[in-house]
């Protein structure tokens, strides 16, 4: 019965720990969830395959997956091969500078889609998995950024001129890496679907930013990641 | 001589009138231009052969051509076949409502992919040829609109976080489409190159919204628009 249907969400899907998380938190927040993957040109499919197995693993209610090429416009170690990928950096240092991963406006690009899809939809929310605290560098994971596309949403379109503004939610914002994969696990994200990893190898490199920042979240959180990967980082072990 | 290129500016080129005329502002205030034309999902091809005539007589520096499909999200009569393109309805009506022709958060995702392209390329301001005059039904062709996007992309891109935001200018924002016409004329816009129909057909159909309020920006202007038409709506004659 269509009145007894839930509200709708628009959940940012990559595939990767984030953004399942976040469609997880759609899902205990009630709303019933359009899961949205946007294929920019980055390097690897691999991201795509975790995507549509976590939609599903999730029961989300709908999966589109669009394209926004951003790699026609170059500037990103993530779509441009000319550009390499940082690998096997200090994870502290990580948030000191804008790393060579920054894609050009890419959350802009993506919850511009994002606003399409609820829009046409009828969707209330937007659930993105941004976080600013590991990736502080990037300057469309910020909470200013986020707030300033809500209320530019809030004026340019129509439910938002007539009074039922979309909602942007980041419910991981504020946590650090290892407060998520205890979410995750309490909220049952299949972990062991979801794929991290800048490179796109059979197995998950390891030594990538990305995959250095989950391993750590999981050690700190006391936590097995389940997915396997080529190279774990040295750490000191009591003898 | 590097250090004697023009500053650079994204111009959103749809292949009409008002795009082509926001380009020739780009020129006119100095800018070197890099066109884009978002393949939307529109029903019919006609504006972007009119938009690459248009970027070549206006002479870009590139002009790039990209896919947006937001028909896979549906809900308006340009990109779902199922909902009727209005025709023949009395312009001074139109701007009382939200029209059947709205694509839900259109100028949000060609925005957002033009800071992408304008990020990527350091491009310092985005030209959009949105009128807030003749479409004030359309939400996200308004000034409020524009201004919260230009704060958005402030915050979220990486030139704005170092402190130099990419300016959005809407250069025919508070002008009527004859003020438009007499425009483009002074800035020789290869008018004859546009395409303002809503309709795909071999000429422009002279009876939707867009034609209408063309043809009549060139009746009020007092020009006569080099555009075929299907036919041209009955006005009273002087006899």
């Amino acid at each position: 019965m269509p009145s007894h249907r839930k509200a709708l969400a628009v959940v940012l899907l990559s595939g990767g720990l984030d953004s399942a998380t976040a469609a997880a938190c759609a899902k205990r927040d009630g709303f019933d969830v359009l899961a949205l993957t946007v294929v920019y040109g980055q390097r690897h499919a691999r991201e795509l395959t975790s995507a549509r197995a976590v939609a599903r693993a999730l029961g989300a209610r709908e999966h589109k997956v669009v394209e926004a090429p951003l790699d026609r416009f170059g500037g990103s170690a993530l779509t441009d091969p000319r550009i390499k990928v940082p690998r096997g950096r200090n994870t502290s240092s990580m948030s000191r500078s804008i790393p060579a991963t920054y894609v050009p406006a890419r959350n802009t690009v993506f919850l511009a889609l994002a606003a399409a899809y609820a829009e046409a939809r009828g969707a209330r929310a937007i659930y993105i998995g941004a976080n600013a605290i590991d990736y502080s560098g990037y300057p469309d994971c910020r909470p200013e950024f986020l707030r300033a596309f809500e209320r530019a949403l809030a004026r340019g379109t129509k439910t938002g001129v007539e009074g039922r503004p979309i909602r942007i939610k980041a419910p991981l914002l504020r946590k650090d890496k290892a407060s998520i994969v205890r979410l995750a696990a309490r909220l049952k994200v299949p972990i062991q679907r979801t794929w991290s990893c800048y490179l796109g190898g059979r197995v998950a490199c390891g030594t990538c930013d990305s995959c250095l920042l989950r391993l750590k979240g999981f050690r700190e959180a006391g936590k097995t990641d389940p997915v396997v990967y080529a190279a774990r980082p040295l750490r000191r072990r009591k003898r």
